[in-house]
């Protein structure tokens, strides 16, 4: 990158924190406020699954800090970096690859878009097969990944499986036993499937856990263990050598990182649970948020938006995290998955071309579900010293056929807490006041379903890439977790030294003596 | 609080932000390397459950930290504020309460000691009449309650009831339906009991899904629904008035906090779901500890070493996060119960005399389970640009009985993850260098059980007593969910106007219009 390139970045992040601070009480009396401010920072987007209301105006963005982060994206190159993103350009430069999650859902270079169609038609073909009983009795999935190929169908069954899914999904992804031990305990070896989801069809925690689920089915009578094992990979020639039957390798393509995987055959347990319309139901909410992200300009652009105020929290204001509360007991898994998304993709310290980063990356990502995490962390959100903004997210349909009252305090209690982060409260007993002017943003569907679902993580998929580009970083790489691996390889090799404290805890665990 | 009693503890922070700040690096290589860092910094404690090893030898802390962090806890009166905390006597000001926790465990005032193992004998005859079969059959407990009456024990039966409890318990806290009716799926009727456990028997979310269990019960045959439940709680003349038969109230005192009730009544599902004899050995494992934060003085007490390492990255280095990673599947649960813990306990703005604080509190809480985390936020702590002080817990027997590769190669994970964020690593790509010099704790169980569990926590709760002594807040009041509750009562009662935002989404959600 040329200095001329670096200048207006430079100049615009300047601008910005060169900007007056008007509090949100200021934004929302003055004549920004109400419905001026709802119109400006409050949007509806019609989404195949129903409408979804994103609602940034309690965040102290202004119509100052809109032209200005406009302008920064503009020096930045956005509608560069996004044109070659859909087009299949390699934007991941670090690994020359490109970031194609979008052709998965139909969205991209044509070449792409029609070679997701035919790998999908493979995968569905062996799903309705499946669901057929062309298998046998399939009634449990064992379905083994980790990071990007656990988290994506973990968090699309819960929301969307319910108490009868079609067939029963178990995610296991930690090296630890106990985890695929509980998934043995609660399935029938007789009537039990295994997926290996792995990119590389390499990890060791993946292929370890692998090796021991097909000696349980051994074990316990199964005759054909490799016969049950349905591979998701970008390496189907790993997984043959492996012993998989080339009719149940389900490939994906090189150009889907593994944090952005859901919508490749990686989606195949969630298909199995939810059946296939569902999962294509998935994809087309999350293809209507690409063609919005593809399509609209400057703040308009929701996802593009919220990467504004991210950023004016984490650069301008000095916030080290961000948290996500859902409000709906399905999303439970909601954080986790983010956590994943914007801390791996975005947890980087140097630019596109090398250089260092010239502030903060991405914030570290948590939270947790609603009203449950009222009673266990907004005390700090309160009254803390720490700002965290906050989003929340709801559904105004309930997800429960109980008492109507569940849900109308489950969402009362959802608005209550971003009015009471920005209103605050004096009191004269300074342990009861609090101080307020506290952000938060409101995602509020009409329905949670397959479509909406897709919607709500290809909104945070795109923010995040408008993040990366505000920051000028390489959101698609992963080199940060290579180096634990390798450590983690020569204690398992044994030969290396390593610090005195590592040697004492290897020592006591009896680990390479 | 004099100006004489402020000046000291103002000195001591001057004179720790005034110290030089050698790297790990320096720290492992110079005279305090190796052998004496460890003998400094590394104890193992052997309590009731097997020996525990802490060490701290990763973090920054020096000798010259050590000694002007020994200075700050005297000056803050940490002598004098433990006694008074073990004495039962009010440390809770604001609410004019003691916190006698401790005294569940059986370590604290005599006479709380006693009311204490009075009811916890009350307890124990309700667990073994069940377990006996006196109430009839019983299969299935579903626990209700929120935040620290949830917590607590879904943590304990996560990590200790394996796949055979006696009792199969679900925790229910949410108010959103989903989760009662998960609970639901789950269970029959006819073999189901239902706890209801609150401390003040009022929490709206515990109040609305008994009142839904009960129904749920009725509905299913059961004729008295009333005759199924357990009622937890420190006002049980609420719980009778509610329709809990008296022998079927556990009470518990009013000095137990909320995110401190494990030890109490509200650890009823864990006794039911383990036994007593595991629920007797938590509590004997946390009187360990108990009596090592009574006793040890300076830096040799654990829980204040760890305060002083917490004091050094949140004041000194300004981390506004710690993390912690359980290496094992059965204390996923553990970041999450550590969040409310120290989050709520800790996450205030004024000092016990009502003063501004003079520097940040509790940071944010967060982290998840290993190696899983691995592949999803390692990435950020290796290479992003906010530094996150880590915390490990891992165990040297194995919870499975797989194929002993499974627990090597969790632990060498867990190992290895510690000397990369300290080792770091050059690289020509930058991309692919870490800069290393990044601090971590490692808490090395030889075996997961009652009671190092009930160790580990009561560890946590001390760290975190200490912690508010450093800070000189009070860890024990809440006052900071009150206002949410506030604005969620008047949504529900209508009549009161908010902001525009939330009026705007109270109107789409149809509420109170």
């Amino acid at each position: 990158m040329t200095e001329r390139a670096i200048g207006p970045v430079a100049a615009a992040w300047s601008a910005l924190a060169a900007l007056p601070r008007p509090t949100l009480a200021d934004l929302f009396a003055g004549d920004e406020g109400g419905d001026d401010r709802l119109a400006r920072l409050c949007a509806t987007l019609d989404l195949p699954g129903g409408p979804v209301r994103f609602d940034w105006s309690k965040t102290h963005l202004d119509p100052a800090h809109l032209a200005q982060f406009e302008q920064l994206a503009d020096s930045a190159g956005f509608a560069e970096r996004r044109r070659a993103l859909f087009a299949g350009e390699p934007v991941n430069a670090s690994e020359g690859r490109a970031a194609e999650h979008m052709a998965q859902r139909g969205v991209g270079a044509e070449a792409s878009v029609e070679a997701a169609a035919m790998l999908h038609a493979r995968m569905h073909m062996l799903v309705e097969a499946i669901h057929g009983g062309a298998l046998g009795e399939v009634r449990h999935l064992i379905h083994i990944g980790i990071g990007g190929s656990a988290l994506g169908p973990a968090l699309a069954i819960d929301a969307l499986a319910g108490d009868n899914p079609l067939v029963d999904v178990h995610v296991v992804s930690n090296i630890d036993g106990v985890a695929l031990e509980q998934a043995f305990a609660a399935c029938d070896p007789q009537t039990t499937m295994i997926a290996v989801a792995s990119k590389t069809f390499t990890t060791i925690e993946t292929m370890t856990n692998a090796a021991s689920a097909l000696d349980w089915l051994g074990q316990n009578g199964v005759g054909d263990p490799y016969g049950r094992v349905v591979a998701l990979t970008a390496a189907p020639d790993k997984a043959l050598e492996w012993g998989v039957d080339e009719t149940r390798i389900l490939p994906f393509a090189e150009s889907v990182g593994g944090r952005y995987s859901l919508w490749s055959s990686i989606g195949f347990p969630v298909a199995l649970a939810t059946g296939w319309e569902e999962f294509a139901d998935l994809l087309d909410g999350a293809a209507a948020m690409d063609r919005h992200f593809l399509e609209a300009d400057g703040a308009a652009n929701l996802p593009l938006r919220a990467a504004f105020a991210d950023q004016l929290y984490a650069r301008l204001r000095g916030c080290q995290t961000r948290a996500v509360f859902a409000y709906d007991q399905r999303l439970a898994l909601f954080p986790a998955y983010l956590q994943q998304l914007e801390m791996e993709s975005n947890g980087k310290r140097v630019t596109t071309s090398g250089e260092p980063v010239s502030g903060p990356t991405a914030p570290i990502t948590w939270g947790g579900v609603g009203t449950d995490a009222q009673h266990a962390v907004f005390q700090l959100l309160h009254q803390g010293t720490v700002l965290a903004p906050v989003d929340f997210i709801a559904a105004i349909q309930p997800g429960d056929t109980l008492d109507p009252a569940h849900h109308r305090i489950l969402l009362s209690n959802c608005f209550a807490q971003g009015a009471a982060l920005m209103a605050g409260k004096a009191a004269d007993d300074p342990a009861r006041a609090y101080p307020g002017d506290r952000p938060s943003a409101t995602i509020l569907m009409e329905e949670l379903n397959a479509a909406t679902l897709g919607a709500l993580i290809a909104f945070h998929e795109h923010r995040t890439f408008a993040n990366a580009v505000l920051m000028e970083i390489n959101p698609f790489d992963q080199f940060g977790v290579e180096l634990g691996k390798q450590i983690a390889g020569e204690i398992e090799r044994g030969g290396v030294r390593f610090d005195a404290s590592t040697e004492a805890l290897l020592a006591a665990a009896g680990i390479g003596a």
